[in-house]
């Protein structure tokens, strides 16, 4: 594929007498975009971004800066002018809009052939199936009754009920014990996913970015524990994790982001079972939660690759800096000023690398996250929680 | 010290229902504007920008800025309003205005008491010798015959003159052979300060960050090669330096940063004489090129922690990540656009650190630095000269 680059100069984005860097259009003003641009200084990209409003966290920090709405083709279509490619900080721009602006002519990364996959969980399913990467049991369920019948094809009660589109950290997301609790993911009119309920040991999640050109590197795999629904704490490398599944796990990622034509960054979370297999849970198309740790922890961080990756520049070296690092999610607690509390994580260790967001504090709202990174796992984990727990306001000392 | 917050509130930031981090007001568009934005935005840290033109490096990446004149006061006062606090790009503000500022009741970091040691040669150099620093022979000069007389006083030529402001890179330094030689330095009506040429076996800098409350860390000591005057490569720690003389270089520039009373990072240039001494060439009161390194070499870079010392927050570990990190500077070439030989860069090495200004390319112009680190000194040098001389043009294979 051949960049446009905003003088409409072609590569290799030669013009005299200026900087002849591209442009990225990054669509969404949340913390992944705002992290993507601070991965994109150094690298000299300009960063275009379209969001809902001036607050949100990455229009705060970013200088060019369209408030919109990415539901609107036409503003999609306007803000598209002057970007050489654009990508998102999330899933949510219906496929069709960028089926639009591929045909105007902008490269979007990733495409909407392959954003659907991590749209519509219904179609994801169904190409997990067909390149035979193995899922846990599922299909499409019409009304309560029918779930009941998916449960007695299997090993019964619980399942796992999904809106195929929308869901999000835990929302769309239900576990019913009996068609009787079945009714409410039917009332919203989108075609439910009934899956079985796998008894996993731990969750995984393994991180690859792909190039237009092909060119695809992997994270280490990860461990990644959740609290109601919610991404608490990544450990990397997934501690104790074989390096057969390892492998395993990291060979299944870059198969997905190949056969599904996946450009940028695409996580896949694992569920790891007691018998020794992976199944995949979910997949993401962009910087994921997962990857927080390679700002501190990796040679090139998640988001510097994600940008390499939609602009066709070659990949940075994915491999870790430290035997262990841990993120763990800063949520919002009571109080709604953390920054005494910032500091008094500072002072009680110098080498803890906050990371926050920019947003108004909520009890429960992912405001910010710590990475910690050493020798020690135990070490490098305790730091992480304490920063992260004091910042919420759930340990005080 | 105090901070106001924009909201008006007192320490700890407290007010109902929203994010209360403060403001760090900077002043001047350069490239260290730019890379201290960039450690900001972890820290969610606001950042606001005095810029001379919307073009400047930082201005391309600062979401708020002001486009005016920071030799004009009242862009100042207007500018510092609603800003915690204010530091500096550059040492090129009037001290008279600084001082206006702080009688408005802005902090201004470093102040104006401190910042004149780095503004004037003659200022530093006075209070070094009051306070025991060791510097090279030096006094203020009259004109070429009281500079013929300079160099009877000592070992006779060449001797270095500089005008005690305005001098840069190698801008306003002259190496004289003869008082024929020394009219033009005194064709400013600046003062000119007169100083014997070391013969140093190597530059070596040695840079610490101050905090208001008395904080103070100290990075590694750094060899600093120079290239006609500019820096051109920097190698932390620097080789084969002795213990006993990394912790005097470190000392001395813990001592200059109380002693001056400097709040956020000072780099001390230093000459290493061939009998075992240290002696101070200049003071930088800001990041500086000689503290790039550890952006990717240590566990916090100079630029988090000079905005961590501005706001009086604990400082960040100092400490190397890597056993060797190397930056190398990337000027300009004669071929305007680097893009092209930046793709092939990152294709060479998948692990180099770039770190681009978005300035314009002209030849000799400081548009960017790499850094590069590693167990093996020969290979990791190797990679960052390779690379800056790749951008620059002066190696095409």
């Amino acid at each position: 594929m051949i960049l446009r680059t905003r003088s409409g100069a072609v590569p290799p984005y030669g013009y005299p007498g200026g900087v002849t860097f591209p442009v990225v259009g990054m669509v969404g003003g949340g913390q992944l975009a705002r992290m993507t641009h601070e991965a994109g200084i150094p690298l000299g990209i300009k960063f275009k971004l379209l969001s809902d409003t001036p607050q949100d966290s990455a229009a705060q920090v970013v200088s060019d800066v369209v408030i919109g709405d990415y539901r609107d083709l036409e503003t999609l279509r306007a803000f598209a002018q002057g970007c050489d490619v654009i990508t998102f900080d999330h899933e949510h721009v219906p496929t069709e809009h960028l089926r639009a602006l591929e045909a105007d002519g902008i490269p979007v990364r990733p495409g909407p052939d392959a954003l659907v996959h991590a749209q519509d969980k219904g179609v994801m399913r169904a190409k997990l199936d067909a390149i035979g990467v193995p899922c846990p049991r599922h299909r499409i369920v019409e009304d309560p009754d029918d779930v009941a019948r998916f449960a007695a094809e299997g090993d019964g009660f619980p399942v796992v009920l999904k809106t195929v589109r929308g869901g999000y950290d835990g929302k769309g997301v239900w576990i019913v014990r009996s068609a009787e609790e079945a009714g409410e993911p039917f009332r919203a009119g989108v075609p439910v996913l009934a899956e079985e309920k796998v008894a996993f040991v731990r969750e995984l999640a393994a991180n690859v970015v792909r190039s237009p050109h092909g060119q695809a590197v992997s994270y280490p795999v990860v461990e990644s524990v959740q609290v109601d629904g919610v991404c608490d704490t990544v450990i990397a490398p997934a501690p104790g994790l074989s390096q057969e599944l390892s492998a395993q796990a990291q060979q299944l990622a870059l198969k997905v982001a190949q056969e599904l034509g996946v450009v940028g960054h695409l996580a896949v979370e694992l569920f790891e079972t007691a018998d020794g297999r992976i199944l995949v849970n979910e997949l993401a198309m962009r910087p994921h939660n997962s990857g927080h740790w390679t700002q501190d922890g990796a040679i090139t961080s998640q988001f510097a690759n994600h940008v390499r990756a939609v602009l066709d520049l070659p990949l940075g070296d994915p491999r870790p800096r430290a035997k262990w690092t841990v993120m763990a999610n800063v949520l919002g607690g009571d109080y709604p000023d953390m920054y005494s509390a910032y500091l008094h994580c500072m002072a009680r260790d110098p080498g803890l690398k906050i990371h926050m967001y920019g947003k108004d504090v909520k009890p429960g709202r992912k405001v910010g996250h710590v990475n910690t990174y050493g020798d020690d796992l135990a070490d490098v984990r305790e730091r992480a929680s304490h920063a992260a727990g004091y910042l919420r306001g759930t340990i005080t000392e």
